[in-house]
């Protein structure tokens, strides 16, 4: 028998699969953004690129697979990356794509026009990026990538817009689906974000410099100051210090993406005025008021189910541990021993704290059930410690709907909500109770003091509720059924 | 002015310098001995080495810098390390041997004897290295490594006795200081520990086999059983499935280090009976007994500081929150903007939550102060996010003594706690209060209910009490001078 | 004093710029490319690129800076390149266009259109590419590199024709100046050869498939049959084992580059029906005609001197000799030493066989002189080596005009015949005779009877004398003046 | 059917298994160091080390795997070597032992003796390694590598003489079989050369310093003078710019090895006061003379048989020719396509110039016959071009014994002409005739006017007639039967 391979990072979750970040009249840009991207390196993990302008050595750029740490902190790579205007980009790469040519498809991506060049760095998904593309493959465009981004590059090239600016509008207004974009010129650092706002973008101030980011996260670790959210279906144009605002596309109400207040974003990021860490605790407040359960212990699935951990445990007065332990230095894959049978991919990542929970009825608190796998291991481990009792609280509602504004989703038949009701979720797992938020619970725990307005919901929660706010053309085009269609 | 380099993981705090495992009677011994390393990365992270046995092609090794996952985690690598039978060790290499060269002090040491090969690995620190490696050398042994470790191969290899295990004790009576030592021959896996138990080691059972490790975590990711902690002064054989065990040296009091209860162990392993992240949490317990303080937030430095900050929240009934965040891609090094001023290297690591500390008075829980750069970084960080008070409540006491006994210490004149009272720490990192548990608490906490035995302590606290155990011969030889002496 | 970098390959040669290698119709497919492209390693060794088509994983790609050895011997990247169709490209990368971005300039290049994808390989320099480019991207086309051959595949982009191979006649009937190129479709191989045929393209038969190649040699090392030269203006299409041939260009006269006689083609290839190894001993025989001197040694400056040397000294009776050793295992740069002075560059590549050439009256055989540079060091070291006399002997023409067709030139006021008389030449060299063949004895050498047909010349000879078959429309427009116009 | 590894490297050739560099009292003594070893690469391509003593930084090193030109050239490796005293190794190291630890067999070897450090690197073999070997290890010696040279460092580290300079003579008297040795302490370079001289080693003069070096071309290299060779029996110490003889063995008559003339040294060293390419070229001249055959053309097989070719070529007045052309980008191994059957290995290396040996009748001069196998392939590939007749003439004796003084040659039954008659030989190989020179031609080619002295040979020519100047006690003890005893 062959010992084979393990994936131990957790595939069982829904994953961002951008972050972007710029900054503008700044020493030093491409070192600012490494950082920024460093940041949000939860947002994207695979890749990641920077493009700087410098009036000497023109439009530079470096895109690699891995982390920011590994690739973007050598003198030699930040060397070839001079000047004082800078974007980056990171990203989750999608399985199978990665490969000998796969750099392509890491972004920022870049064209060089006749008024000059420019780079972009998008965070979302277009919902018609394939019928765009064959449209311009039809009239001669060359693309390089399978990324749908790349749509945006090959659109501004065709406009006949004079100045980048414009072009950039005419490109986004030709887009549909969800992005926050940052772009630059050789003077210019340029944010937009789509008229929904689905995907957060935020403004800071850095010395006489200016920065653009995905999250505020990204702001304090180059000690920028956050001034404000860029609005959605805003853009900005930042040059010789000046922050332009403009509202290139038809108004909307905003349909912000409430899993980025679950799970997305950092817990010290700053969203819609309030900390993520401070709602994520709200939830597992919300939570112990709607599904109580009596026991000795409550213990986060860590790290991400950590504040919610400490809500529930605040507002139930069941006191709150640290019942399963992460090993902080994790990497990509071991070979596992031949002997070994069950749960090392959630071992090396996870180990239960056995002394601690033995004879104890636990409380575990995550923030999602994707397929459930995950779960499945989580209380083995946890029964095999000796647990009398495990009840799972889950910090969002039960994820029954793929996401097309750019979130990793599993196909529809593999997310266990689309195909079991809570009660044959709880038993495939294998948990004394399982208990999912509530949509309004989640809404009330975001800021919505009422719950979610059904008529016109505050947020996106497609995920949840099968709701679309925009039709995923491409998708129906491939099959997708949406829920009317059912 | 040119970016410089940061060194962000933190070197304010005292570093275990070792980690050991081994396994025998296990198909792929290698492939378990790179998880347990895996497991115990937390005592070493600068390099690790593995040592193979198999019938057919030998005694195998493969040495290297960095992470576990890094190296020993390839195909490559591992398939060359063939064999039932392994021993490893990860490593905190200290400052300037790193280099070309270095790799020769990567453990575990090889000698081939006249009646077949040996390997050991070694946890702790001879205290009469330096005087047995001159004697050694005078008599025609070449040192391959500037490792103090290295004596005890080559008083192994001159040892009349005829068969390794007796080998092994013959050198370890030379020998003075701390060690759990894990040997191996081509038939035998071989554990011992020094007569004061300085160091952990502990048995564990794994199918048809056996593991000696330095914690229970590295039992728990392979799925092996813990059975007991090897005793201080025993020596384990383990050949052919069976364990025997004998006592090589004069009997002692056990003097068991307690910094492995405050820091270096991990808090999901098992020491003395006791679950480390109970003691340690019992630890905040003792401390919000000890030095309450009226504030809004008890947060911890993290993620050390956690256990206690929760004991510290429940006991004080004052609401436990993260307060700061930590990065989870953390690297070793970034080039950072020139416009940067302060606390990057801080930063990189940890972050404030900004929303959540605003106008706050919090108690901070970190636990120990070394040189206290760290404490001031972090304080100036909270004090930035707009606190309204700052009191740090530290889990250890005062770290006034270097430690001989195999940690990393700065010298002794480098140790905030050797220069000045507590009134002037405080005073230094400018916080509102700063308390340290007393040495009666934390001995309480770890299990001690009557506290410290001022005439024979129960542990090791050298670090605190500046009272060694053993005399530290080359130190003294090379000017340190004892607390009696002084 | 510091120690500097030294750049012993010797940067004093014309550098042929590209190779380009095909094959279709046997299994790996990319692995016979590889060995082509291995073969043709003279041709450029910067960089090198390989596109594979397998019907089930569709185009695969893999470029890399480096030496076809390094980087296409790999199963972890020949892996990635399935298919029975596969073309492949090797570079000389020009000075500064190396870094992070330039892997894009690496061929082949791909592009997807509406009826499938192509790639191409362009071996030669397009003299229209900066006008097209700047058309190009006014029409909304994105360059990803700075390639004059990137041009081809965006025109066939825009082509209006609806199967590839008429769009690849469109685009190059749209191009000027000199090119090979092969091109790939789904199932076809395609070789074009520009109206001129300055650059080679050969046709061999490998078992039941065909393959292109620069040159015979690369036809040799997979064991292909040498079937014929594709014909100047001529469109070769394969498929189904079929080879259809065509003709898309305006009728014109051959042609064809004479250097690659000289000295880019490699020995054991056959152009024009005739061996290069004996076109150059030829030249040797014309040489020892056309400039006799008494002597005591004829030497060749390895490699390229060996066979005109071979050839001076059969005609000439003065007994050939290995006066200068090249060392075999020369790579890219080394650290000399600080007291070092003169010469290291070539000693690292070339050593004077010394107690050969003490008092020795020595002719020296060079292939050609460009800058002048080389050749002065090897006379120092010659005469450093104790030489009576010294006369050098060129295999070419006095090298006075840049290539624009695909050859690495230094600009004209960087060639030493472009500056001075062959006497001032002798005199800066300092030589006791310099003598180059004449353009006629070359002409006889590479089979042309009666020498050049100064009316209509047989070659392109435009860097001997200035009389240039496409007239340079960039580069005129950059300001270079052509002969006519001095 | 897989595509499968070739090996292109020629294996069946003897290969010399080290060189040796050193200097003293030159500013950056290890750069140096590494052009002396890149010019002695031809002695051992596996693997290199430097040994480099700073007053201020102590004794520092590098060993590698690879070229010198890959590993002694960064920047990185080589501020690493500070000071002005280096030696240097390179080394083939013997199939099988390359790997996770084998770094530990190259050289040079270091130990720390109570008088301070020293480094040898050592040229040949030991004949009494293993002998040694055991008795050190049960006197406590621990071996790091399984070279035989370790056994000197082992030996000097015991012997009981007071300075370095003794302890070698203490050690080098104890062993038996062929040394060129470089040692070097803090402020001495030291040079010993064993009684019978078997390896060359030549001092030479570079500034205010001294070098020592297997061979001469390393001395041009570094611009430095040749003064003389070591003599057998001799030892040189170099201090203060002062070179000291001494003798410190029995002396012997001299028995330099004759292959270093026929194959190993590079054919612009001097060897015995002679140009090694003349003595090769003479070599052709007697083979001529011995072995004349009505040919064509006479080819050598490059490169190694190039200059006997030349001396066939103009004592026969058969025209030499260019017949078979090396691949000058050759490297290490390749993916071969399915389909090609035969000779890929050589067709790498080699290709034969077709349209040259087309209905020719070729000699072919190679420099020795060992396993015979390559002789085979460039045989069938002459063959294929379409040579009319093909005649062997070989320059040096049948191979029929194995080397034990520091060459790896395959096992007495592997060689070809242990196992066959001329006849037979050439009948295997299969071609028109197959001739090798005589052992008194080849003597007479080395500079011995009457040939070989059959009662007291001149050199040690052990592999061509069985009769070794030192008996080989290690592989006697294993088996090996000598000639006498057969």
């Amino acid at each position: 028998m062959q010992p084979f391979l393990s994936h131990p990072f957790d595939d069982d979750k829904l994953k961002e699969e951008c972050g972007v970040f710029g900054v503008i009249g700044v020493a030093d840009a491409a070192n600012f953004t490494a950082l920024g991207m460093h940041a949000l390196q939860h947002r994207g993990q695979e890749a990641g690129g920077i493009v700087a302008y410098d009036p000497e050595t023109g439009f530079n750029s470096a895109r690699r697979f891995g982390y920011v740490r590994d690739n973007f902190t050598s003198r030699d790579v930040m060397d070839t990356l001079p000047g004082s205007l800078a974007i980056g980009h990171v990203r989750y790469s999608t399985a199978g794509s990665k490969g000998a040519t796969a750099i392509r498809d890491v972004q920022p991506f870049f064209g060089e026009f006749s008024m000059g060049g420019a780079a972009i760095a998008h965070n979302g998904n277009l919902t018609n990026a394939a019928a765009l593309r064959r449209e311009l493959i039809e009239r001669g465009s060359i693309f390089q990538s399978s990324s749908d981004s790349e749509c945006i590059i090959h659109l501004m090239a065709r406009s006949i817009q004079k100045n980048i600016s414009e072009r950039i509008k005419d490109a986004l207004r030709r887009v549909e689906g969800a992005f926050s974009v940052i772009a630059m010129t050789r003077t210019k650092l340029i944010g937009v974000r789509d008229p929904l706002g689905v995907r957060p973008l935020v403004l800071g101030k850095v010395g006489e410099g200016w920065a653009l980011s995905s999250e505020t996260c990204a702001l304090d670790i180059i000690g920028a100051e956050f001034i404000r959210e860029i609005e959605p279906g805003e853009m900005v144009v930042i040059e010789h210090g000046e922050v332009q605002s403009s509202r290139p596309f038809a108004p909307a109400k905003s349909r912000f993406c409430i899993f980025e207040h679950v799970y997305f974003s950092r817990p010290d990021s700053i969203l819609g005025g309030r900390s993520v860490y401070e709602t994520r605790r709200q939830i597992g407040v919300e939570l112990a008021i709607e599904a109580p359960v009596d026991a000795d212990l409550v213990c986060p699935v860590p790290d991400s189910g950590t504040p919610a951990a400490i809500g529930y445990s605040q507002q139930s007065g069941i006191p709150y541990a640290m019942g399963i332990i992460r090993n902080q230095y994790m990497g990509r894959t071991f070979i596992e021993p031949t002997e070994s049978i069950r749960n090392m991919g959630v071992r090396l990542k996870l180990n239960v704290n056995r002394a601690l929970i033995k004879g104890k009825r636990v409380i575990l608190v995550d923030d999602s059930v994707v397929r459930g796998t995950t779960s499945r291991k989580i209380k083995d481990m946890i029964i095999d410690a000796g647990a009398a009792e495990v009840h799972f609280r889950i910090a969002s509602p039960p994820t029954a709907w793929p996401c097309f504004y750019g979130v990793d989703t599993p196909d529809r038949d593999k997310l266990l909500a689309a195909r079991m009701s809570e009660e044959e979720m709880r038993e495939w797992i294998g948990v004394d109770s399982l208990k999912f938020i509530s949509l309004d619970g989640l809404y009330r725990a975001a800021g919505a003091a009422n719950g979610r307005d059904n008529a016109s919901p505050q947020y996106c929660d497609a995920c949840f509720s099968g709701e679309y706010p925009v039709a995923p053309a491409d998708q129906i085009e491939n099959g997708f059924r949406m829920k009317a269609a059912e």
